[in-house]
């Protein structure tokens, strides 16, 4: 079972909660806690052995803890995904792998994409394909046509795994911190006085590829995960088109196991990821 | 502060530690916790805002915890070490200038060194060096002389920096846990002598270190921490010694910097590293 | 048009190959040499622009260079390959993918398995899947039953991804470094059974996955590439597992990219990689 | 011997060069070649056995290559640096460490300091430390100071190892590609459209923190070197500065290095690096 908590921060908030968990007979196998102590905001995952009644438990948490704590029990047990594409498989084929073995940590519900040249490989798996065509149409209307296919289906998650129309704040803000983006490239840049503090209020993890949340500014949203990958002068362009691909892949199936698994709070623009 | 705890596991331990916390009135910003479910064996490791009297609240804990809890309280606010080196500089060099530009997080009280050679470099830091030859005498009476210098110090951790004498059973036992080593190779590949001429031959593609606790096994206590360092076939026996002197340096920053500050706990052959 | 060349070492081997394609008119994009000082070993990869008659520039190579002159001109210019499985899917699932996509940079032929639990995937991807059983029968049956499969078609390499049987001598000598094995493990850690027991029972910081050209000496061929994974005590021998599946997985393919571009060269037990 | 060459590319470069040298009866040990094809210019660093008369050589080389070509052979047999620094000391103490113990591959003639807070280091090491103030004087003054000092000595690379001053143009132009800077962050950013061709044109080499030669343009030189390091949402931004000093450290240690062994050739805007 898995706990996550998050609220204002106050002395004896794990004490509060470790309490609840005692008086249930329940063994906390792993437990990972952090305060941001800038925004004075408390973050808990707990890890505990067998399983429990999580309506009760919940119930019980909430009432030990402050008014605006968010409490999760097995968040979502098994996390249901829709993806949407474009023309580029790498990161598609690497989730329909996962979701075939049953390693995804998740389920594949649907792939969406606005051109149907991913459509056999997802009927390869059994998994239905949706072709929304961008062309001719406005955004608005593209936007709802998708819209109609995810309503046929009940995701937890939207992952973008190589979309390449960017979606209005209209249609991101009806899901949010539920839509992850991978994004071909290190975000973002430092440039100038400071990158450190820069870096440390923009809440980066790593740096190549970047998987983040998607809000409604563009590449902007909390970074879950970023990794690089080095290159030489012997590189092409397409060498590093294709070696970008290999990062870009890693990275979005890094960062969509560490969110499957519950592992990944977001407060305001930043996550705490308990690796 | 910094609170290390480890005892037998059963249910409460974590809502009994940090009751008393919340009693004291302590804020805990970050907390680390893992059972070893093999083991029957709890690990904690918890950091709070300020600070406080901590003879107190070691005794109102070990009251809460199980008989067998080891409670550490700022276990040792700030680390005393000894080095042991024999001729080569490069562990010992990085060691000198963080403890001289106090980035080590403890402070160096002398340097052991069975040649002369590394004399120089100490007294350049104005770091006292002790020489001790190993020639013409027993092993026995090698590790009394040694003894004899480390009783003129109070220090906390022994750090072997390419230290190339065997040190006996006799002689470890007196500190527990509290020798370190850094190995020339990654364990457990390559144990014994001349390590990277078997890597040359072998025609490895990386070559690694490891950073452990020395117990009576050779080579084989408690691993604190390992890296790699990739090779190729340019490479010559001795391109890879000097490849391996900078992995060296770099995993024994590393270890001591988590030894330091208190974020390895260690059971029977095994540590827990809350990084 | 990629060309490589190794024979014994003497003055003007690079003269000899470089006068020869400039007669031609070739120009060459990227070279890269190598001398094995201890073994007295030359090694030459040129990589040139436009292609050419090879097996009228072969001839004049031949001529120009040591008798003992191994010349190879886009050696196989689409490679060929057969994968052997066992039961895990994570290696052949990637080759799948990527041979399906033309990313592969060879063609895969078919797959044997010695269980049939892998035939359903290939079968996806319209891939052949011959299945072999090892049950109630010698491993001389077991090994001449795959060569009869392996004669019906016409590969380069043969691929062990994850491949669980241990391949006799003499089947092995029938294919000089055209197998290709990736091992569970960082060589020459952890040789045998069930090395990610044995390195969760040594507490690794680091574990590695090996490829390398199979040889009569189990785990001892020629390494080609060599990778590691960071993991800690959090993770239990299940989760070492599951970590080395996306370390073997990554390893491999790097390999046979390597491999399938030429930029591997073999002397004796060791490689010498261009990349 | 190194010998290092660069020019307009066509076709018969590699066969003039090394016809001359198999006529001296020159063994080579080790050839990089590169072509940018691109910009049609050919790029070659061959490492040969023993030593030869540079000078007759360099003869015979330029008369068989074209005009323009620059032939450089052991074109400094040992570098002689000077390293301008401001306060942090963790560069300049890993390049003083080098130096002492001739591992550094240049020999440090001086250290100028614009803050007098390392003079105490560099005497450690018996290093000349020159205070040079940028208080209360023009840029123009400051860098005439500077190159008083320069002028003492005859150093054929200026190192800034966190020196925090802005070099104007006429100061960097009388040390074109001599003079090599780390920089705290990773070099550039690569926001928005096509970021692989972005980066192919930018000619950069990895990612974190970027060493790299100084042009006019501020911080957008040749790059020599770029690495990263993992940060996560514990690090404040002290550790975030931290973590950034180690890096810092090992990127210049890298660039120096390669620089120091000629493995770096400089064109336009980008380099070549043979690692």
């Amino acid at each position: 079972m898995v706990i996550v908590i998050q609220c204002s921060d106050k002395v004896g908030l794990v004490a509060a909660t470790s309490n609840v968990l005692a008086k249930n007979g329940i063994n906390i196998v792993s437990m990972r806690e952090h305060v941001d102590t800038d925004k004075g905001r408390f973050f808990l995952r707990i890890q505990t052995e067998g399983e429990q009644n999580t309506d009760t438990l919940a119930k019980q948490l909430k009432e030990a803890l402050p008014q605006d704590a968010e409490v999760h029990i097995n968040p979502i047990p098994e996390k249901k995904i829709i993806v949407l594409v474009t023309k580029e498989h790498h990161c598609l084929s690497d989730i329909l792998i996962r979701n075939h073995f049953k390693t995804l940590g998740a389920t594949l519900q649907c792939v969406i994409g606005n051109h149907e040249v991913l459509h056999d490989i997802c009927k390869r798996f059994a998994i239905p394909f949706h072709f929304v065509s961008h062309k001719n149409i406005s955004k608005e209307k593209f936007e709802s046509d998708i819209q109609l296919v995810i309503n046929q289906y009940n995701a937890d998650y939207l992952v973008l795994a190589k979309f390449m129309r960017i979606l209005s704040p209209a249609f991101v803000e009806k899901f949010p911190m539920r839509i992850i983006n991978i994004h071909h490239s290190f975000l973002p840049a430092f440039i100038g006085a400071n990158p450190y503090k820069q870096a440390y209020e923009r809440g980066v993890k790593l740096i190549g590829a970047t998987s983040h949340f998607v809000t409604n500014d563009l590449d902007e949203g909390p970074i879950i995960c970023q990794q690089i990958i080095p290159v030489n002068h012997s590189f092409t362009t397409s060498d590093m088109v294709r070696a970008g691909k290999e990062i870009e892949t890693a990275v979005l199936a890094k960062a969509l196991h560490l969110v499957f698994e519950d592992r990944v709070l977001v407060h305001e623009n930043k996550t705490v990821v308990f690796e």
